[in-house]
């Protein structure tokens, strides 16, 4: 395997100095020897946010005071942030707010839409979505009698389960495990054919794939930005209706700061015009800038070499590992096709928690789902090449040279 | 006046000498000439958040990256925060969690306060709440068939009408514009007479006046933390649910962080044993952390100083400006007796806009809201009695030698 390594590594040299976005991976501080290959959890850190958060707190907070809600726009910054976000996912300007969390987002699109379809109350829901859109459909539908859930994996039977019945359906873009990319507009079309509503979640979307919520008709989005956003952890998440709604929609988390006049402290909620009705409480401002400051380098990105950066890079993997570790039984559970796979990679073997802990001791990050599944995500704003061959090799030498024992086994895991 | 001042000048030096709590404003960075009398609003900003802040980006972010959820203690910072604001309020150990708005919080509360009375459907709401408690109730009643606000002023008329109707009342217990502060325990007392439940925002109150939830027999409470907590704009909000409630409670918000197995990735949800359950999505750990920090300072300081600075600052306010300003026609609309006055005070005066930016000019910082109300947050952490006596004589001196035109009001105003 030693020269095949090499041939891969003078490759990945080769492609390295080729690509167009690679000036971006020094705009990120990584430390040294460490590959983050959980950038699909959290993202690395632009070097910018620290100097964005010395004035946040140094100049907006501590000197500014209460004035810098206006004078710092705090104030608009849900909006603004919303703005550098809407590109990335084929919204336009004004339509996308930030804020909260993606699971209290999922919440308002829901409630909106059954306000939008009130003789439907069936929620369609994806069965193995991740957790927390399903439990928050379960906190919704447990509030507000009548409403029920209707689970169902995606596929043939997902789009069968959309009848007359269903208000909305609620799905992830990119599948948090497998990577499956589900086709947005041809089940937005199966929707608007029965007359439901789509509500996607784009966590493991967006700055990964390409997204057009506008061009391919969906009705609602939520998505976090702590992935391939790279805003920090828990940064706030964000949320898009389609323009054809806005006027008409309402959220019940009916937050002061989501008033079309905040300070004229009217007993009446009046919502904003617009998505800012979309915003609850008091935005948490330091998060908030740091994403904020995050999100400007993607004016620099062109999408269409990041995205095929990604399909790359995967595509890389993928053959590397299974060229050199065939002997080994891992079993690929992501697509094949790089054009309805998402930015990471899923391997299942039976010691992949062992595996997973032995490379990140070698500082390759990699995330475990149990039973058995190795996760490996490839950001293309600073992984390189060079690093998926290293992330290829290091798991090939430790499949190879380790001995596992079933009581290396726990139950424990690290965040999604 | 200028005796009246030098003699409250130097009873205020003598004041400050003797002041048990004079170290801790060194712990804040304050620019050199403000006083931040809307503290209230947005309190100053603990030194140490800076380094804090620097450990959480350098090393936690960027180098731990996504193992700071286990190592960095990422994981429990909602329940590590909550404990360190629960001696604040009269809450014991692991019941009070931190997270989401206030907004987000009360909507969290009147559900679950709901769920427990299923027999009744009335919320009872103060009529002249923070709006936002009354925003979200009316987000909450739109959204729940069956469910009805009945809206009230404090006083004999609220507790008229606690009757066998009302699953909850939702009230401040200090007011945010009058600074009045409620008899929690005679309400908690009626309220349980009449099978009701209370929710308490606690946003003006903590960190200012004492609060004993479990004492005076309360059911739930909210509160915000860029007040008096100084945890910087926007910090998370806090949640507490007496402890007979929290095994029975449910709230719909039903995040995976909220999951007593949050990295189990069932489908169903099942709430985390205790406060845990009142956490929803991912917290927000940039602005977390520097509240984790920020609250680090209260474990050295004496409650009983502080409430009594806080009564002692307002009380001398008070006095200079009913003395020194009299001929100006000042209208007083907080409470006289300091034990039912919260740490603000409130002026009235037809010009009170052009006052207070003409004091915010000469580096006094204090809040407008209209028509006409001047308000002054007297913060016991790192306001001094010389700045009082600043802030009173400042106040005179602009009264005196300004003529006011009505052109200069503006319907705009500052955030609470």
């Amino acid at each position: 395997m030693e020269s095949f390594f090499a041939a891969a590594r003078q490759d990945a040299r080769t492609r390295d100095a080729a690509d167009p976005l690679a000036t971006m991976r020094h705009k990120f501080l990584i430390a040294d020897g460490t590959v983050n290959l959980d950038g699909n959890s959290l993202g690395s850190m632009p070097r910018a946010v620290v100097s964005r958060l010395d004035q946040t707190l140094g100049k907006e907070w501590s000197e500014g005071l209460i004035r810098s809600w206006g004078g710092a726009d705090w104030f608009r910054l849900p909006e603004i942030v919303g703005d550098r976000i809407a590109p990335l996912i084929g919204a336009g300007p004004g339509e996308v707010v930030v804020g909260d969390s993606t699971s209290v987002n999922l919440f308002k699109c829901m409630a909106a839409a059954l306000a939008l379809r009130p003789d439907r109350r069936v929620l369609l829901i994806q069965e193995d979505n991740f957790p927390t859109d399903n439990y928050i459909a379960q906190g919704l539908a447990a509030l507000v009698p009548g409403v029920e859930l209707r689970a169902v994996k995606t596929g043939d039977a997902f789009l069968a389960a959309i009848d007359d019945k269903v208000a909305a359906l609620i799905l992830s873009h990119v599948h948090y495990r497998s990577a499956k990319i589900e086709d947005m507009a041809a089940i937005n079309a199966r929707a608007a054919q029965a007359g439901a509503l789509t509500i996607w979640d784009l966590s493991h979307s967006t700055g990964a794939v390409r997204v057009d919520l506008n061009g391919s008709g969906a009705d609602f989005a939520v998505g976090c930005s702590y992935k391939y956003l790279n805003g920090g952890p828990g940064a706030p998440a964000f949320c898009w209706t389609a323009a054809r709604h806005v006027a008409q929609v309402r959220q019940p988390l009916s937050g002061w700061m989501g008033h079309r006049a905040p300070f004229a402290f009217d007993f009446d909620y009046r919502p904003a015009d617009g998505m800012r009705r979309f915003v609850c409480g008091t935005p948490q401002i330091l998060s908030l800038s740091a994403l904020d400051e995050a999100l400007k380098l993607w004016a620099e990105v062109d999408l269409d070499a990041l995205f095929a950066k990604s399909r790359a890079m995967t595509d890389l993997f993928i053959a590397l590992v299974e060229k050199s570790c065939a002997e080994f039984g891992l079993r690929l559970d992501t697509p094949r096709d790089p054009m309805t796979r998402g930015s990471h990679v899923v391997f299942g073997y039976a010691h992949g928690l062992s595996v997973v802990r032995a490379m990140a001791a070698e500082g390759i990050i990699g995330d475990f789902r149990a039973p058995d599944a190795m996760r490996f995500g490839f950001a293309p704003l600073y992984i390189r090449f060079a690093d998926v061959v290293r992330a290829a090799e290091t798991l090939h030498r430790i499949l190879a040279t380790r001995g596992w024992d079933r009581a290396e086994f726990r139950g424990d895991s690290v965040v999604t």
